[in-house]
């Protein structure tokens, strides 16, 4: 048994309320090293003598990473202390405990000598999220290059490649003419980059929080969209970009004018006055990426915090919105989401707040923060096993189960699944332009647990390399559109949402054929179970012990042979 | 190599600003796995062709535990974002490469595969700890039995065994009185058990929490004691109990008597009217241990938090305190606490927070809590190694080394060290009355970084089994003290402050050796460099290598011959 790759803490992360008086316990141990683990556990206050509180649950082995196996057990009780230990049980039968980090050979019914569980403590962290969003469809939007309202001619919007600064004039009144797009394909949540007044087409360098580009419309425009999608069963999310502004932003514009003498000179890092910045050089203040067009606000400053917080709620109060996606979540302090997510959900209640973050960045997961993050180690992991070929799928497997294993189980299904967007190249374009990698990408992200998030035009095989070829204007005209790119994004999305087993049943059978690039996964609930079945290779390969089974995507039956890159369905 | 005990999490618990632009990072490793771990570091925005900012540095390894070694390394920078890896050397030369969660055989240029640490998120987690706090002294008063200035009689102040209501008139002018003592043994810190009004010897059962309970004395005495105290250099805590009131606090009084038309509902968990409790009885109320005269206060209650807070500020700005112990700090919710730190750093900006917890208690410790708590966790090797001679002394150098592994560097030199306390039996009980064990429990208590907190009486051997035994009347009378065991304290305590390398200086030789219960340890900075030697046998031991060396303590010529559970101090 190797010792040094268990790990329990008696904290939050490890021990938390899913509900009053419902607690997950979660340990870590070596992968393939121990073959049973059972939590023993009591009252700690209790004697024995006067009642025995005494209980065990074998933990389930619930996700697989490269090194770890990660247990789990869900157990009620209303208690004031729970006092608990583990025994663990290798492949050679040798049986451990686990107690207070003090590994013994011995049982032991000493309380002093169990991890400690205050009820109390562990529901005072209880937290909520949005019901709602739950496993739902997300359509991310670039609103100036997605749909315009105005004449445009043809040979503007679809020209390529495109420039850092071609105006396609798209709007909201673009995006409310094609709600029914997203209806049709199946969406549930449409996200939009910024939408506020700023230079760039971007919009990423705020001039004003509290107008709408008029270039994208107007206030009234954006209540409409909101009030259109909402009758339509759709929810929108803003893009809240509070670690920096445009350099036209009112209090930078201050800064600049009267430097030293500015009332807004703590509105920002100021390292030297005068303020300089230039192309090469290290701007003078703290600005996003040394971008001296995007200064970065001093979000220690209260007054700061106060603004930001202020316009997160107009937007919910004014319009109607239904949450933010963080721009660079990760480079703002942790206080100011604290207070974001205290403010944004105090003007609704379940409002969904969506972190920018490149990495695994589980401390701003712990429920008094972000709701979820965009998933970027899921597109490192699709973008590896499948445009590059550089993994195995037991690897990619290894991947998507550290998330698993360590995202607090309420955060899990609401994570970001991305395989591109508007900061990466599209997946089309890493994968070689090839559109079956594309359409195996897309049922990875379509048919696991979490929020898959579309980049526009991703459903019709858009093309584009890195930005800002990735944010051409959206295939609109048929003659671009992918139609068999779409049926297949339509189809996934539909069969998601019509066999909840697909992201909500449990993982009763998983198999990975390195060799031959084969993943295989069943998902059943009560009512269904389906096989999920990917071949992540360039070649055709035999899997005729399911031949005859159906295959939900195509409608047709099975019939033991996986294209290159095919993935199936199948239900007996 | 074994990868699954390798753990870096990009987060603040791994890689923290010690202040601006000085940063620390930790990896966890298997114990005794690798030879060398490098992390290689630079600016993730600045290419490398324009400026090349990549650097490296050798972590040290500075604690080990049962299964692991901790590596960390300190490092100086400013940039946005600082992208960084590991690479790691086992014992057989091999070379691997630990990356964003995921391990390489190459290394990489690849700042996508590095971790991420964002200065300004990481500096917006700095905290402070009181700096007069590190590695001070502490003595804890139980006041209703230190010392009285009434006139009682000898019969009553000594007797035993004692009973739990035995009242022995100490109070706050007995205290006053003897703070000399404190000053001659070189106690920097008093920490006394509750003063408020209350039912009971203990206090814990608060009636009033504005009022010195009157047995004790009053306001007017406690800014006494307080100004003399710090006259003399001396810092003063008091007990926080907030976890629970008595059942006489006008809340549950008021309570009691209305029961659902009480305004005070919410002040407390009532899971049943009418409010009902009895000896073997669970109450219908929550409450400490679920005994009934310890109702538990709701501090999920605003009016609640509210009417803690301004108690705890009060006797900050009344009587000028330095800081509250937090009784059951466990079983009280996060959020308060961090309230709690914010007010109460408020009115003194240095206080100390020292929470009561009896278990490893990371969370609490994330600075934006407590700064400290009461090491329970020492206490228990401590009494496994030399009360019950269970544990080796290697067992024993481990349980430390997780502490110094996991807990915060900031963290980890204000853990108040104990051997016993009042809740607990006497050290020199535990450890069959042997002066010889408790002189060298105490020396590894007096002589390890971190504040050490001595039970009062134990400096002169006081007897004492458990409550309410070991909370008898001081050992005033010269007949009862141990002159030995005080000069013993008083030398170590002198020792300690004299040669600050013995706690503050960099480990340079440590060995334990099992079979005889020799436990080494050379500390140094770099004015001078000392050898502590611990006996941790009941045999002894001849050291003849160390022989002709000056034992700091003795003041004597080192013979080379370790009496059973000696402790010396060897200076070339």
């Amino acid at each position: 048994m190797e010792y040094a790759a268990i790990r329990h803490v008696a904290d939050k992360s490890y021990c938390y309320a899913l509900e009053k008086g419902h607690f997950l316990f979660r340990i870590q141990v070596k992968k393939s090293d121990i073959r049973r683990i059972t939590m023993h556990y009591r009252d700690k206050n209790i004697p024995v003598k006067f009642h025995d509180t005494r209980k065990s649950v074998d933990m389930k082995l619930v996700a697989t990473d490269m090194c770890h196996d990660y247990f789990e057990a869900d157990i009620r009780f209303e208690v004031l202390n729970l006092r608990y230990y583990f025994e663990l049980e290798d492949m050679d039968g040798k049986i451990v405990y686990y107690t207070n980090y003090i590994f013994s050979d011995v049982k032991t019914e000493n309380i002093d000598q169990m991890f400690n569980c205050p009820q109390e403590l562990r529901e005072s962290d209880l937290f909520e999220t949005p019901e709602w969003a739950n496993n739902k469809v997300v359509y991310q939007i670039f609103p100036s290059r997605f749909a315009t309202s105005k004449n445009v001619d043809e040979e503007t919007w679809y020209k390529a490649p495109i420039n850092y600064d071609d105006n396609l004039q798209g709007d909201l009144r673009g995006i409310i003419d094609h709600l029914e797009h997203l209806a049709d394909l199946g969406i549930d949540v449409l996200y939009m980059t910024p939408i506020f007044q700023a230079d760039t087409c971007h919009k990423y360098d705020t001039i004003d929080y509290y107008k709408i580009d008029p270039s994208f419309g107007t206030k009234e425009d954006l209540k409409e969209l909101v009030e259109k999608a909402h009758k339509m069963g759709m929810k929108v999310l803003l893009d809240a970009v509070f670690n920096h502004t445009g350099t036209k932003f009112f209090a930078f514009a201050d800064l600049l004018e009267k430097q030293e003498n500015s009332k807004y000179k703590d509105w920002y890092y100021v390292e030297e006055f005068p303020l300089k910045w230039g192309w090469g050089e290290k701007p003078t203040f703290k600005t996003f990426a040394y971008f001296g067009g995007m200064p970065k606000l001093n979000l220690k400053n209260l007054e700061v915090q106060e603004y930001c917080l202020n316009v997160a709620k107009y937007w919910i109060q004014e319009c109607d919105i239904d949450g933010w996606r963080l721009d660079v979540g990760d480079e703002v302090q942790h206080d100011f989401w604290k207070r974001f997510r205290k403010e944004v959900k105090s003007v609704k209640k379940d409002a969904l707040i969506v972190g920018e973050v490149w990495y695994y960045a589980d401390d701003f997961l712990r429920g008094d923060e972000w709701d979820t993050v965009m998933n970027y180690p899921f597109y490192g992991a699709v973008m590896d096993l499948v445009a590059y070929g550089g993994i195995t799928v037991s690897q990619f497997a290894e991947r998507i189960g550290f998330l698993k294993g360590n995202l607090h189980k309420k955060t899990y299904p609401l994570m970001f699944n991305l395989i591109d967007s508007h900061d990466t190249p599209r997946f089309l374009h890493s994968a070689g332009n090839s559109y079956d990698k594309q359409k195996l990408a897309a049922a990875f992200q379509l048919l696991s647990p979490g929020m898959p998030m579309i980049y526009y035009g991703d459903e019709y095989g858009m093309l584009g390399a890195q930005d800002p070829d990735n944010r051409r204007g959206m295939y609109w005209d048929e003659k671009y559109q992918n139609k068999e790119m779409f049926a297949w994004y339509r189809k996934l999305i539909a069969l998601r949402k019509e066999h909840v087993c697909i992201c909500k049943g449990e993982t009763s059978y998983f198999s990975t054929d390195d060799k031959n690039g084969i993943l295989i996964l069943t998902r059943e609930n009560q009512q269904e179970k389906v096989t999920l079945m990917f071949n992540c290779s360039n070649e055709s390969r035999k899997m005729s012990q399911y031949a005859g089974m159906t295959n939900l995507i195509s409608e047709d039956i099975f019939d033991g042979t996986l294209q290159a890159y095919e993935m199936v369905i199948l239900k007996a």
